[in-house]
């Protein structure tokens, strides 16, 4: 098995983060993609939509998709949970997982994008849409940090892929320079928390 | 157990349709999103970021987020599976959920609510942006069309909850005047097969 992935994207760390705290070895094999070796048919054939991470199992077939990896793993070794126990667990990890996907990372990920310009050479850049994008940040990270004055991790009191999903999006947000407040201080004490574990330097 | 929704928008359905694949019976109580009664304090306190569907416990507790209320069913009642057996059915499953979602739900979506500022009230449509999501639309259908010419569903040989995201999506594109191309014959078939389901009415 091997991973195909761009140590620098923030999908390929929620990847290796995951892995990491499962402590399942991996080699990871690096496409540059700023070079736009991703859009090469060699990648195209791993996947045609041309996005990292790509997991290639020992049969020679491939996974991708971010979460569709860290389900896969989490299904051959399921300790320790990251995607939650039981129906009403497994549903809450996923709610927040995906509240955090729609409302922080995304949003991070598309000002970046249409504000920087970044991969203006494959795709059309729309300023006022990544400037609207980067509004939407703080208003999440606002509703995080009430989620976390109640709550020692997002989806409750278990570190689960909805932290391994936020603190990726977080420290990616430095690029374009949005950071929580300093009064947002339930969330910079998860923050601390978090960044400690040694997954998140995987 | 009953599920707040809005009869006409697409991820109702698709947890309506997840659930009558499973023969579970719902109670639906009508939320007027257009009216903003998903903006008002008795919904937010179900679910703060106003989103419907939104799935309430016996005990008073809600679960949010189309695909997480679908996993709490799928759980509860894994027959017949609709987010796949094993780990790499699982995980292939995901896979294509996710590239549906984010290659043609949310590009349909995002065309529908920038381009005709259907929520214009609550949000800043930008037309651009509309414009440049309805034009991802085509090429991913051509994708789905080439996946298709090999399966019988999206994910495989097994209805999944990849069809329902299609389906969802596909049908929806409509108000945005977009369809399949009349080349596109497996894609046409695919639509033909699954919107025969009884759940297609659901």
């Amino acid at each position: 098995m091997k991973i195909y992935e761009t140590s620098t994207a923030p999908n390929a760390r929620r990847v290796r983060m995951f892995l990491a705290e499962k402590a399942i070895d991996m080699e990871y094999v690096q496409i540059d993609i700023q070079a736009g070796e991703n859009l090469g048919e060699a990648h195209r054939q791993k996947n045609f939509t041309t996005k990292i991470p790509v997991l290639e199992l020992d049969d020679g077939s491939y996974i991708s998709e971010t979460v569709a990896i860290c389900r896969y793993f989490e299904e051959l070794q399921p300790q320790p949970p990251l995607l939650g126990s039981g129906a009403r667990g497994k549903a809450v990890i996923e709610m927040w997982q995906r509240r955090v996907e729609f409302n922080l990372f995304m949003p991070v990920g598309m000002c970046f994008q249409h504000v920087t310009g970044y991969f203006k050479d494959r795709m059309t850049p729309i300023k006022a849409w990544g400037e609207e994008c980067g509004k939407q940040v703080p208003v999440f990270l606002a509703a995080l940090d009430r989620q976390l004055a109640n709550s020692t991790f997002i989806a409750g009191e278990t570190f689960s892929i909805a932290d391994i999903t936020a603190l990726c999006a977080l420290d990616f947000a430095r690029v374009i320079k949005i950071r929580p407040g300093g009064e947002q201080t339930d969330l910079l004490r998860w923050h601390e928390l978090v960044s400690s574990r040694p997954s998140a330097k995987a």
